[in-house]
């Protein structure tokens, strides 16, 4: 599928590609840039990986497929750093959990001999870092892929034959659509769990013990990287607003309905709630 | 350890208290109450029920250990109705997610010469009924005991080692301290869950097909049944309603901090939600 494919930042995303690539042969080489020394090292020499570069650069210099792994706040001025080494024909993507500013200033700062193309693969884990990867991290989940208006067809269908491949469901969105999406079933959700916890560190250390698998599964995400978090969360933060908006119209009629004891209300909330976390598909697998 | 333990209720933890208090040698004989024709006959010829009753009062006549297994809102009514055929030296216990109400209203039910202590194993899940009845449901979960000033030692000591024998960590507070404690940790992430689904569900049905792991297990607890759960919330609003005042003070820093774009104190907020969360003993298993 395609010569080589280059990762800039190989964490847990970028590691598990270039090892799903390796597996699946959707390429014959792989190389992999990080800025850190000690990532490099981690890298050197493991069967997935067959050129680390310390130079970002030279890392897609001969890369025909250059996947952007790194958080969100460095992805446009990383795409700006190697634009001047890639050759033509080159398709570019990126894996940032949100689109607008990205796909719109990403393709700005390439040239047009260049394909640019933003993916969203939901896919992860609050355990981050190259040493939880996992060539299977992609199977069954699904992804975006964020053309622009005038992104060619033939890169998009690239890019989505290459997700495919991996085992992802891949839908077609506007860059907005992703964020307003993602800002409610990815972004708001971390947010809450973060809230939640912060909120219940200020109360008696002691109740730690008294922790159940329900508080365990609401709060699990909360576990997750800070400042990734925070750029991601900075990124989309008038999507995530307009989400908080629409849940706390939510949380006002909770209060009320507990205020007032009212059984019906409060039974009504619990009931739509039900309603939409049964519709939910099941996942072939957990993480 | 008893002669007869008899359960009023036998859905989900009902039934996995008589079959762990089975494989455990904990009794001699088991029996269990329901009002339901329906549960009675899926009881009827279990192995790890000897006897079934219809009626309520027959089924405690001969036991030494009483269980009420039913919603929060119907305890105290059944403790009424079985009163006065409790032999003397029965203790009596219930595995209700509230404890205020419970045990002052249902020690004031029952006759002096039998037992009472309030208890909660925090042990279940959102599917319910005997159907998914589990012997391994309790093991190296946290139990509440949380007697009454004047409850006797002994009561006390006696349904202490009951949950202990089932492998349960078991904690002794006022029932006033449990209801503020488990309002935190169960009652309120509980209906947060619920409010974010209800919320979801007002928005694009499309969207459901993007739901990743984080958004099912944050939402996992928003399936369970919102009867027993409008019960629940109902009995302990005013701890549920402290703890929402609480959070809802970390959700106007966070909506603050997303409104003016501050990096710091955004990660702040994730900061202190990781540094709680990762402090949350890992569990023995899932569920």
């Amino acid at each position: 599928m395609f010569k080589q494919i280059t990762i800039l930042g190989p964490g847990l995303l970028g590691a598990s590609l270039l090892q799903a690539a390796k597996n699946r042969r959707l390429c014959q080489r792989t190389a992999a840039w990080s800025r850190r020394a000690e990532t490099r090292a981690k890298c050197e020499g493991q069967p997935w990986c067959d050129a680390v570069f310390a130079d970002a650069g030279k890392a897609v210099a001969k890369a025909d497929l250059v996947i952007v792994c790194t958080p969100v706040d460095t992805i446009v001025p990383l795409l700006g750093e190697i634009a001047a080494k890639l050759k033509p024909g080159t398709l570019v993507t990126d894996v940032g959990s949100t689109k607008s500013l990205i796909c719109r200033l990403g393709r700005a700062a390439l040239p047009k001999k260049v394909g640019f193309v933003g993916s969203h693969p939901m896919a992860g884990s609050e355990k981050g870092g190259l040493e939880h990867a996992n060539p299977e991290l992609f199977h069954g989940r699904a992804c975006f892929v964020t053309p622009l208006v005038d992104t060619p067809a033939k890169d998009v269908d690239r890019i989505t034959r290459f997700w495919k491949a991996l085992g992802m469901e891949v839908s077609t969105t506007t860059p907005e659509s992703h964020d307003e999406i993602v800002a409610h079933l990815s972004h708001l959700p971390h947010l809450l769990a973060s809230a939640f916890c912060a909120y219940l560190g200020t109360r008696d250390p002691q109740w730690l013990h008294f922790a159940g698998p329900g508080l365990r599964d609401t709060t699990r995400v909360a576990a997750g990287d800070p400042a990734l978090w925070k750029a991601i969360a900075l990124e989309n933060r008038e999507e995530i607003l307009r989400a908080l908006d629409g849940l706390q119209k939510e949380l006002d009629h909770l209060r009320i309905a507990l205020h007032n004891a009212q059984p019906f209300a409060l039974q009504h909330i619990l009931e739509r709630g039900r309603d939409y976390r049964v519709r939910l598909r099941p996942l072939g697998d957990k993480s």
